[in-house]
């Protein structure tokens, strides 16, 4: 049974219950999110609008270091720099303040909204894709990429056309649906600077390992990926 | 003479120079901008990759105070909650840690890449446009919008459709060129839940002021504010 959902655009699961945003905020502020966080200068005698600061719901952080639910099979840079081996990834729902003892590393980003997806592609997406977690789902790859300023000063039908057209970025991937499960973390308009302007999550299950290699090694070769400028492939095993 | 810009792209200036993002990062961990951040715990001994956690060369920080650049003419509720009513507007360029003394609210967003305009389109809004800062701009508007959850589960040719061919989002904005200069910045992928999902500044020459309001009534008409469930208008004058 495979649990249709669709996960890319990013909405706040806590809409689905029917919760607004602006509720959920009032509760963090309730529950002291907005004070850990330390964002709002609460000494100084102002009244700032309730809510600011509250961690984005939609925000992942994925820390390497010792500690953690996956175990590092292996860290490869692909493109460019690599990042420093570690033995395990905790991937954490929410905000983390500091890097935790033995951490070499943290990467965040948040889901968002589809970038590229026509609602065609979309159906065809949420009528074949799976969910992260499922049981045989025992390995993992983590795939932070950086594209180049030339990619990011395209206008949107350029990089639509590069993406699809031209690389058959959805094409390729719905052929891997729904063995290999997928979730797209944005990080260029974080606040902070960050390594990468995405992290891919993948998970799957060893029967399919083979068919995830294939499906990076397609997408590897198009077009879209030569304006990749780093790119880091992190493959995971479930700590039973 | 007006200066040709394409502020809208959002990419970091630095990368003109020819210095890498790279590079960039690693001199604000030498100048302690890390540090500042407080986002590393140094005291773990880890040896995190260098860069993370400085801000993002993007980012801008609209405060709502006592003090600032810009002094508040009005603060209107367009449409859904208001904002509390300030003196003045101090426009930050980068991460504000904490409101200051007399602050009532702190925005925050990142200039970025385009979401939805064409080549064609684009070519002709960077022969027409002005960057902000115009001597003789000594009017500005702050606009922040939020979009409904209706429209971010839209796919990118239902929201391009919306925007453009629906909704004339460029066509309209071309018109008030040079006259009316415009920044975008995003807020929804901050790794904070923001208020807003976009802050657009505007600044303008005070013969210019009836054009800029026909611009946003105009723009208000449209199929695309359908989708807007919040909106301040927040206009703004000079300090001399």
């Amino acid at each position: 049974v495979i649990e249709k959902r669709d996960d890319s655009a990013g909405n706040d699961p806590r809409r689905e219950t029917g919760q607004s945003r602006r509720t959920f905020l009032t509760d963090a502020v309730a529950a002291g999110g907005v004070a850990a966080l330390g964002f709002w200068n609460t000494a100084s005698g102002a009244e700032p609008e309730k809510g600011a600061g509250a961690v984005n719901p939609r925000l992942f952080t994925f820390v390497g270091g010792k500690v953690g639910q996956w175990s590092v099979v292996s860290v490869k840079a692909v493109i460019g720099d690599p990042l420093p081996g570690v033995e395990r990834l905790d991937i954490v729902t929410g905000a983390v303040a500091a890097l935790p003892e033995g951490g070499k590393w943290m990467l965040r980003g948040v889901t968002s909204n589809d970038r590229y997806v026509t609602r065609d592609e979309k159906d065809r997406l949420i009528e074949k894709q799976a969910a992260l977690g499922r049981p045989e789902a025992t390995q993992m790859a983590l795939i932070p990429i950086r594209k180049n300023a030339k990619w990011w000063a395209l206008t949107q039908d350029e990089r639509r056309a590069l993406f699809e057209e031209k690389s058959k970025h959805v094409t390729i991937g719905l052929k891997y649906l729904p063995g290999v499960a997928r979730r797209l973390h944005h990080c260029r308009d974080l606040g902070d600077s960050e390594l990468f302007d995405f992290l891919t999550l993948f998970d799957f299950a060893t029967t399919d390992s083979k068919a995830f290699d294939d499906m990076v090694a397609e997408l590897r070769a198009t077009e879209e990926w030569k304006f990749v400028e780093r790119e880091v492939d992190i493959r995971l095993v479930r700590v039973s």
